[in-house]
């Protein structure tokens, strides 16, 4: 039932971003013009309804009309994660089915983050219950672990449960967005195989280097054709420099709350203002935050190769 | 259109345990009956549908079918305040109107919970939203402070600004959930007249006496009885006894995981082990910890009187 190792997701994922119209239903449109580009321009795969698509932002149906979109519009479902975490069993369910059912390659799944200290047997049944609720061999399972945000901690003990109660592949891999590459280079030894996103494309070539997937990371909506070659080079002494000149631009992205910050680029560059529409309580940068941003962007050398690509998202 | 002062919610309210059946759908005919049995035993009113109600474990559909089922049994929902928070502005909508709708006296607000550290303005733009898009006269806002499992604070500053943009009362009181007494009495003092409701029975005689409106607690689930004769002898020398006593099972209660321990005592009392299925991640107590509870409660006497009232509950 496990997918060849070829298959699997593998290399630069960005956490799409969600446009909103002005009365905050998602943009289904802008939404798969969005994922065409990212794909057509380093991007090697698609997790949208993250924290990046202010998935807990939007309704069961509002989550579930983006999955179908992009199905719908063509959108390789085998190069998309899809983010279908809930603190509700059942939205966690409902989401997760609807994700399988529309072909996604994986269904990425926040731990229940309403309840804190939740025990590891707690976790254990939510996810459990999760899987033999969908009930379908097509499911793979990402766990994400985003401490600073859901306050529950994706812990080895619960990943070895967890795999020992499924050992047929569908408990695929973690999105590592804690930001300590110590976690993911712990869990790439402890868990040979395990599908290790980071959730920075800051780490991408160490995570690549320790056995690691790729990333999925919030910045690559902007920066994915950096994090391309550095893809594409990692075996090579070059990837050190491409590396840097990605990180380099991650630096000044992740100063600003993200979210806004990457609607406020896509804004810029795509020339669509219906980006800076954001759900509350995240809101749109300042404009002089605005200003600095893009101020300090143009002025990085490297840029010129996104704001090439994006010359054609205009288009 | 603000109700007049004797109609405001004001008393002992408990904040409603939800029964489950064995696979997680919301009991409502057991709900009702024991909303019932709450009213005829102690409760000037109801609050379901927050952390103790399991709420954000359940999808928005089994929220509003629990409203419907008690307005629909002749619950008096000029008792009812209705938890309908959600990180998801259509969600926390959604609830909201439901409740409206179903003449429910007020709406518990959660923040939108998922982003930390959200910005005023942001948390503002968020219940601003809600209030509009339910657009009715009739609701009445309750903020839910809960800091230590929300991580988002209700501040003095978010609430003013919200009684400044809606000064017709729907900004109606808050649950203050902090267990820190400070903060009440903060409050009380710099909003007089605000509905200010303990999230803890402990706390209840305080806060009667600081101009506060009552207790919204998880544990009166269980001691309703014991509460009842301190909120009506408040102005009496003899309500510090009662109180103590009251606190003194309180402190057992809140010594235990809260939700399954208030559905440990329902299924012991009410004879019924509907009670025990709880949704993950929360998990049932254990046996020697159900043991060692109900061996610490019964040996208070003022349990007494909960057993006394408990029989009208299995009969």
């Amino acid at each position: 039932m496990a997918p060849s190792a070829s298959s699997q997701p593998r290399g630069v994922y960005a956490a799409v971003l969600t446009p909103l119209t002005p009365s905050f239903e998602p943009d289904t449109a802008l939404f798969v013009k969005h994922c065409r580009w990212l794909l057509d321009n380093g991007c090697d795969g698609l997790a949208p309804l993250g924290t990046t698509g202010e998935a807990n932002s939007l309704s069961v149906e509002q989550r579930i009309r983006l999955v179908e979109a992009a199905a719908g519009s063509g959108i390789p479902m085998a190069k998309f994660i899809a983010g279908a975490g809930s603190c509700a069993l059942a939205d966690a369910v409902t989401v997760t089915r609807a994700a399988v059912a529309a072909g996604a390659a994986g269904a990425l799944l926040l731990p229940p983050f309403y309840y804190k200290n939740p025990s590891e047997d707690g976790l254990f049944a939510f996810f459990s219950e999760v899987i033999q609720r969908v009930g379908d061999a097509r499911l793979r399972v990402y766990l994400y672990h985003f401490p600073q945000l859901s306050a529950v901690p994706i812990t080895s003990g619960l990943i070895a449960r967890l795999m020992k109660a499924y050992p047929d592949g569908t408990i695929a891999g973690l999105k590592d967005s804690s930001g300590d590459w110590s976690n993911s280079a712990r869990l790439l030894k402890e868990f040979p195989g395990f599908g290790v996103f980071s959730g920075s494309e800051q780490l991408l070539l160490d995570n690549l280097r320790a056995g690691g997937v790729g990333c999925i990371s919030a910045s690559t909506n902007v920066t994915a054709p950096l994090a391309r070659p550095v893809y594409e080079a990692w075996r090579e002494a070059k990837a050190e420099g491409l590396q840097k000149a990605l990180t380099e631009v991650r630096l000044i992205l992740q100063s600003y709350p993200m979210q806004a910050t990457l609607k406020q680029v896509c804004a810029a560059l795509g020339g669509d203002k219906t980006w800076l529409n954001i759900l509350p309580p995240n809101r749109p940068l300042s404009r002089a935050q605005a200003d600095e941003l893009m101020a300090k962007l143009s002025a990085l050398p490297q840029m010129a190769a996104v704001l090439g690509k994006a010359a054609t998202k205009a288009a």
